[in-house]
């Protein structure tokens, strides 16, 4: 409504010309823009309108003395990158008649896969580096979990006399038992720890880096007719050095941990068999008639804002790292990690896994990994069950026995808001 | 960027009005607009940008040669009314930084629960009057399916010896089967029509309008310890009179069907039971870790649009039809029931169900049903296989055999394209 070009300029400056009065002059133009004002406040009326959705907040905001929830992985320490310039270009639009249909692409084995969502996760693989795309098929999931199932539905041999077991080495997501029993399914069903796993026949779910623990992570078991699943979901810059490009079967992302979008529930897989990617497209069309597509356009959107952060600052030169997200996310991740390091040693009763460093072949540089959780241990006696010891300082964590590890271990999440994880150390450091 | 008040126009005035030549205001004037023009096209270039999201665009379209698809129910139909004003209104601001937490109210029993979203549902039953809502629980889920999934889950006993039998009357939806039996769950298994099954112990999916043959069902078994869900999909006033307030135990719904956004991938589901409501939240929970906030905002957006446009109309008691979805939905469904009698009437060898009208309690008059199926059947000897026959003549449908019918029967969606529906129509009415 509002004239965005030079030709209603022209057109007024002409008219007032020919008025030939500073009074007139003065009338013309308060009209004029009098009505443009109107127009505008009319246009602004309507985007703020459109944009007056009410979203939620996430988990209430914390105070000195709050109960401070570190069980999840709410990756909301994210948020702040997105509220800069990056965030600004990755705002998305959808007009009321966009996305009605089921189909986004019927030609293609993952029918429900937006084509501007699979684009985006190719480009942002050949940025990073981290995983192969040329010859494997792109799945879109409502979260890597669901990918996670839709592999083992591939997987499992479906005229087995007995489900197929699925293992993992512990300590292992603490979600895998559960989502891979709780419909108890005659497919397949959790078997414990792949170390002490005896036979040939097998699901292995490899997650590297290693939630909880953040260790780089390989395949133990080794048969001809064993299936592996690689959960990648931590495997960027700002988690760990990326030293290789994998190559695995099955490799599992979700913009959960890459970007911090975990409401937007979007996970993709890489598969390379053309059969297995059929048959995990067919699990999301039978669980859910395909994955959401106004979902997929706001994943696309946010992976092809982190992308064009890198390609504008290779193009212009230009410093800082408030447009890249991996570098500004590891910076994050490293200070928080000196911060607990420093809490731990204050405290004295606590312990971490080891700093682990490596050459990462997208930054280029020799750096330490951030895992997104500490795996903290306590060194005292008297204290059997951390995860209730830590809840008595108002700290809730998960218990590592959730990970087939004992009582005296917890998961933390190191991926909270500034706030959250700034009043968690501080209370960490004072416990003795 | 753009001023948008009165502030920037006194200013502007003032400072004109102390040049004092009719050249320097021209001059000033001139500056100032090219200023102005010059941040409101870079403004709307951010617009554009933000905009430039290609989304799919569904099925490809049709010519008279083309195969035409009408197996599923892609309600495409609606695109057109949300191309008008109402779909201007639903234009749906995602910025960067929103929905990035996992959580969407702590302190409700279905945590990933959009606020907003259940705000819009409730409402929009309000206005129609199809469903209680008073002392009912609202959960989302992604698609009505998953929700479906999710009340067998909570309905199945889970200490039986035996899956529980969940049972439907014939003809039955043809995704009811394989979304209870695709896991090969101990909890539950598909037991086919309702009419024949003999015991205490099942759950019976009631679909009403019936998908696909469009009937007004009621539950057919009664037995203390027998569970019922009711799949309400259909039971909107463009497809049926809504003859009363429904107050079922478990009530299903789908943006889909009511809205005609498929591709959102939203359902909601109307529970009385808190434990029941509980269980279903957990389901989602462990199946896919809540519902993307994104699509549940586009839902509400879309929701919230289609009451607005009849809170306004009774507003401003203004006339006709195009802001009223319902309206224009049943107008365009009532012409496509209409000439697809009349090509049934011109071809002679196929029958439909008979035209079944009733008091709609929402628009205040007697009107017929307009299913979104047709369940359309050959009266031909020779034809022994319906879907088979049409096929061949470029109109794939889905078998009866698919809903526990017979191979002389056929579900036509009703809701595709203009363009599909009318070649469908003219094909139709030509085979002899």
């Amino acid at each position: 409504m509002a004239r965005d070009n030079g030709d209603g300029l022209a057109a007024i400056a002409g008219r007032i010309g020919v008025l030939g009065s500073v009074a007139l002059n003065i009338v013309a133009l308060a009209i004029y823009l009098r009505g443009r004002a109107a127009a505008e406040k009319q246009a602004s009326k309507k985007v703020k309108k459109a944009a007056a959705v009410a979203p939620s907040s996430g988990k209430p905001p914390v105070a000195c003395d709050s109960v401070i929830n570190l069980d999840h992985g709410d990756p909301t320490m994210f948020e702040t990158f997105w509220r800069g310039p990056i965030g600004e270009s990755a705002t998305l639009v959808i007009p009321g008649y966009q996305t009605m249909s089921y189909f986004s692409d019927v030609g293609n084995l993952c029918w429900f896969l937006e084509p501007g969502f699979e684009r985006e996760v190719r480009r942002l693989h050949r940025l990073v580096g981290n995983a192969a795309i040329e010859g494997y098929h792109v799945l879109v999931g409502t979260g890597s979990s669901q990918l996670f199932q839709a592999a083992l539905y591939a997987l499992a041999p479906p005229t087995a006399d007995a489900p197929v077991s699925v293992v993992s080495t512990t300590p292992f997501y603490s979600m895998y038992p559960p989502l891979t029993d709780f419909l108890n399914s005659r497919l397949y069903r959790w078997a414990g720890d792949a170390n002490a796993f005896d036979g040939d026949d097998y699901i292995e779910v490899i997650c590297s880096p290693s939630n909880p623990d953040g260790s780089i992570r390989e395949a133990v078991l080794k048969s001809k007719s064993g299936k592996d699943i690689h959960d990648l979901a931590y495997y960027w810059p700002q988690y760990t050095p990326i030293t290789r490009m994998l190559a695995h079967d099955i490799m599992l992302f979700t913009v959960s941990k890459c970007t911090g979008h975990a409401g937007t529930r979007i996970g993709w897989a890489l598969v390379k068999d053309k059969e297995v990617a059929q048959k995990m497209s067919k699990f999301m069309e039978q669980s859910t008639i395909g994955v959401s597509k106004d979902a997929q356009l706001r994943a696309a959107k946010v992976l092809g804002a982190v992308t064009d952060g890198y390609e504008h600052q290779l193009a212009t030169a230009a410093g800082g790292d408030a447009n890249l997200l991996f570098h500004y996310a590891r910076q994050k991740m490293a200070q928080r990690w000196r911060a607990l390091r420093a809490a731990v040693a204050a405290s004295g009763i606590f312990s971490l896994p080891d700093e682990v460093a490596g050459f990462c072949a997208f930054t280029k540089d020799t750096v330490t990994s951030n895992p997104a959780f500490a795996w903290l241990r306590c060194q005292k006696q008297e204290v059997e069950d951390l995860e209730s010891f830590l809840r008595a300082n108002k700290i809730i964590t998960r218990s590592g026995t959730k990970f087939g590890a004992d009582q005296k271990v917890v998961r933390i999440s190191m991926v909270d808001t500034d706030e959250a994880f700034g009043i968690f150390v501080n209370r960490l450091a004072a416990i003795k």
